[in-house]
């Protein structure tokens, strides 16, 4: 079993592998070749904090993945971070453990960044030049950072609760700092990406043709979209199952807004594109999958086996 | 993150601190002040093989608990063991892995065979001298050798389908290779270790007063107890939840054989011992809990901060 620390594993991950790897994964997994398992959960009172364990397996692989992810909210007091935890890839072969990546949290916050482009390249409409991002943590960052480099937006717009964050994260990625109206005016797609579980964008607030990538929502309570925004117009979903039950999505169902059956999952879109009408809003509702886990994890162990260091 | 293989644990392993423990843990589990996950679940065809993932928690606690366990039954086919996994101890304050305890197995191993002397302690008959044991695989080996050096018990007896393995492992304990048949006319306290789907012990053979401590069913479909023994005595479960869902127990409940309600959990029993009539045949069913890893893992982990090493 070799560990593998954050260093290591940054320095082997090689962002273009990687996101064809997700991508892969996306179009697998809405194929049904892929085992995703149930997840495993604990939950810790004082101090607050969470454990999860996710797994995922492609069929016929050599391997497969299982992620422990742990969040323990106030870790910064202590000055350390959030995050911790790792992925071990084992042989599907024999059991054994043939790498631990101790990514303490950092290929999950990766790969949901990936995910973000990847669904944003998706559903984006041709001319696109401005990004909106709400929030200003880490997610947000990365995804202004990667959508920014990937798919050619000039132009990004920060919103966040905590303003001074927000201008921040806009000089950072040499933005700017706006209002979430002013967002919505101008933004051509637009990622949220805060834990928040009050709607942030309203319905009246969106423009005919808008993108939004959800990336907040990822377990039950959570929320960022006015569920009538699905209704307006087509929703993709990383995952119909898990979308269903803790996404945006669910929120639309739930509220009798939309139909189950009219989502559309991720990687059937990127197995067979759709040319979205220019006027159409389309929201892209991200829970996070284990097979992305599954497959950025592989990509660096294999860079890792391969003797490539970055 | 501190990575500890098998001969680093097993030398800090300390039977007398890690079986107190287990005994603790159950009386913990029983007394509602554990947190015990949902098991997270990974199955493979071809070869065949599966990955389990448990987690356990006491309130309060400074650590929990997450194993990852593989079995790929045919692994000894490439010279490799069946089992293998690691149980990571982690900070209930700040989410670090502080300890990944890569035992391969070995620690489920001892916790299984440690549940079996414990229950058979609790249920045992005063004056008991004889052990009898189904199975010659590792945890029969295990189970055979530690209720022997704890109970007492001076004579054993063996079965197992294979004749050779048992008597193989006969003359490793100085014990005899007898029939079922034997067995059952002639030891106090039987306990059954193997992987069956069939009931090997039927009602017919088992006298009154004899005490079983059934191990091998540990998940949905095995079964060695011919589910009418239940309906003779009295039946300690490890967990009632589990024992109804995957257990002896559960095929007598859905046989109509008993009453959910007269189910005993062991870890009440362990905290107020019941003088059991010497007549009565007594069943300790036994599934396997997650705090048991806990228990073992964090009495190992704890010698191993203490600089302790076996």
């Amino acid at each position: 079993m070799k560990v593998v620390n954050v260093a290591e594993i940054l320095a082997a991950l090689d962002e273009e592998v990687a996101i064809t790897a997700v991508e892969t994964g996306f179009k697998r997994y809405s194929a049904g070749q892929t085992q995703v398992s149930t997840v495993l959960h604990l939950g810790f009172a004082e101090p607050p904090g969470d454990c999860h364990v996710k797994a995922a397996a492609v069929t016929g692989d050599e391997v497969f993945v299982v992620k422990l992810a742990t969040s323990f909210y106030r870790n910064p007091e202590l000055n350390l971070p959030s995050s911790n935890g790792f992925m071990a890839v084992i042989s599907a072969r024999t059991g054994e453990i043939l790498a631990l990546l101790h990514d303490q949290g950092h290929l999950t916050d990766q790969r949901t960044a990936m995910a973000g482009a990847i669904a944003a390249r998706a559903i984006l409409r041709a001319g696109s030049r401005t990004l909106g991002i709400v929030g200003a943590g880490t997610q947000a960052r990365l995804q202004a950072k990667l959508l920014q480099r990937r798919l050619g937006l000039a132009s990004v717009l920060v919103w966040a609760r905590n303003s001074k964050r927000a201008s921040a994260l806009a000089s950072e990625v040499r933005g700017e700092a706006v209002s979430l109206e002013q967002m919505c005016a101008r933004a051509d797609v637009i990622v949220t990406t805060t834990p928040s579980t009050e709607p942030l964008l309203s319905v009246d607030m969106i423009r005919p043709g808008t993108r939004i990538v959800a990336v907040g929502a990822d377990s039950p309570g959570k929320r960022e979209l006015d569920p009538r925004i699905l209704s307006r117009g087509r929703t993709v979903v990383d995952s119909i199952a898990q979308c269903v039950d803790h996404g945006e999505a669910g929120w639309a169902v739930r509220a009798g807004l939309i139909d189950p059956a009219s989502l559309l999952e991720l990687g059937s879109l990127l197995e067979a594109p759709i040319a979205f009408a220019p006027d159409e809003i389309v929201v892209a509702d991200l829970t996070g999958v284990a097979i992305q886990d599954f497959e950025i994890a592989k990509s660096v162990w294999r860079r890792l086996q391969s003797g490539v260091r970055g």
